[in-house]
């Protein structure tokens, strides 16, 4: 018989928010079972916005009011059922799209200067004097970003300064000063690393196939810092294995965490556990977004960062 | 009884440097041991300017007229000792910086974001539901150069170009936009970042010492693309181990090849086979250059990139 509100962490990796949301708020989390008769007072759901939202859950919670997502992204709720239903849906927006972009970067010099690589090679006694590893420069690499937005913008920026040509394609213009090519298959064609930097929905699922895959080449890199959905990954691994794809540098995945024997024996692949946007920095921002977002609500304010239309 | 001038290969990983010296010149290779009689014919020396020149051979080659670097650092090469003979040094400057600033932001990004840690817990089952690696951001990182030379001046674009503030030493001051500090402890205890860029020569040897690791501290990375011989190698393992250096990112060693049992139990270290400057398109811009350099020789013409006096 609190007066605080209720609120329910759903994913067990944002189980560090809970001291702070302790501060203000009851706090339940998910995975612990909370007790049947908690349902009744959850007001809002902390998520992460790259998993589905369990909608039975949310049919069990009669006091819910608000879907806050921790991260950026929100592709794995349904915004529409929400909003049928009166629950508006938060995220947290440009707090993390540099660090995302600074990741990308470190991807592809991982990848192309074979950094992993270099590293797994030393250790393991395989630098001999009579060989030095000698890898592509990135002066003059074609870098293709799929979807302008805060993160295309600003890998395009640092891709610029190390030497990289940029150029884009996107299903709607923008006001950029880079090219924008007709077709995603014509950027694929016409580049050596294509960067996924989309925000993921359901009509973009499996974006990219096996066809753009074949389009990047045998030299291409792809690099996959946005959703795992964009990329059909049963085809990534193949054209990996069958080398009608270079290489493949990834932080995202199909399902998460990925199962790691999906790529024992899948060669030229950097794969990070989605670090991306995880930085000391960018989590304190998305905290600050989220901690705004609830007292917004419970103080009968507009809420801070509401998903766009 | 060739018509053809004689040169000498010394390394074993310039070994593929043979089938473009062979259209022009008889060629020799150190590891193979060339017959006796052959110390008479040779006329040049193509060497990595990295290793000790072996002054006890060079005194057995009567014919010999020219030291030629491969690479563009030659801190291997007692140049004066070489100039006393006669004997004039070449080597590629301004071919490889670029890449090898590259391949420092690369050390970066690889040490600060973690990514080679990252593929080695994705690939061992180390990434769980429960837990997600939280790592600093590049935002405001404090990035100091030892060495403002072409490679510093690359890596600090690029440092600015990731959000990362720049500040240098050297002990010359130099006409650059960055600010430069009285001395390197003080550059070293402003910095989070330390990027060892200078030219080595006999008089910094171990200029980045116990004293200069300490002041850089417990959250510092040391970041080495230039040479071994700078860094006091043991005082860094002690550091590393102690936790009072946070971390390093090293592509050159004290030794070359590196034992990889020196590392095996030194926490927090990216170490890549001293691939910073080894691309494609700089290797041919170096091997152009020896071309260029020998062909000069043999033509009586002025050498195009000898050392500087």
């Amino acid at each position: 018989m609190t007066q605080r509100p209720a609120v329910l962490i759903m994913q067990r990796h944002l189980a560090p928010l809970t001291g702070f949301l302790e501060s203000t708020y009851d706090v339940y989390r998910f995975w612990e079972h909370p007790p049947v008769e908690a349902e009744r007072d959850i007001q809002a759901l902390v998520v992460a916005g790259e998993f589905p939202l369990d909608t039975a859950l949310i049919e069990r919670l009669p006091s819910l009011r608000l879907i806050a997502c921790f991260t950026s992204g929100y592709d794995g709720i349904d915004v529409g059922w929400c909003r049928a239903r009166g629950l508006p849906v938060t995220h947290a927006p440009a707090v993390n799209h540099e660090d995302v972009a600074d990741h990308a970067i470190g991807l592809i010099l991982a990848s192309r200067r074979r950094l992993v690589e270099g590293d797994r090679t030393l250790r393991s006694g395989g630098w001999t004097p009579e060989a030095r590893l000698i890898t592509p420069s990135l002066k003059g690499a074609r870098v293709g970003i799929v979807g302008m937005g805060l993160i295309g913008q600003a890998v395009s920026v640092r891709a610029e300064a190390l030497r990289m040509s940029v150029q884009w394609w996107g299903p709607r213009p923008k006001d950029v000063q880079w090219p924008r090519t007709g077709t995603l298959l014509e950027l694929a064609r016409s580049s050596d690393i294509l960067v996924v930097a989309c925000k993921a929905d359901d009509d973009n699922r499996g974006l990219i196939n096996a066809e753009v895959m074949a389009a990047l080449g045998s030299s291409g890199l792809l690099v996959n810092v946005a959703r795992g959905s964009l990329v059909d990954e049963d085809a990534l691994i193949q054209a990996l294995k069958a080398g009608t794809l270079g290489a493949a540098a990834l932080d995202v995945y199909e399902d998460e965490p990925t199962d790691p024997s999906r790529w024992a024996d899948v060669p030229n692949t950097v794969l990070t556990p989605h670090t991306g946007g995880a930085t000391t920095e960018s989590v304190q921002g998305m905290l600050t977004l989220l901690m705004q977002n609830l007292a917004a609500l419970f103080a009968g304010q507009p809420l801070v960062t509401p998903v766009p239309d």
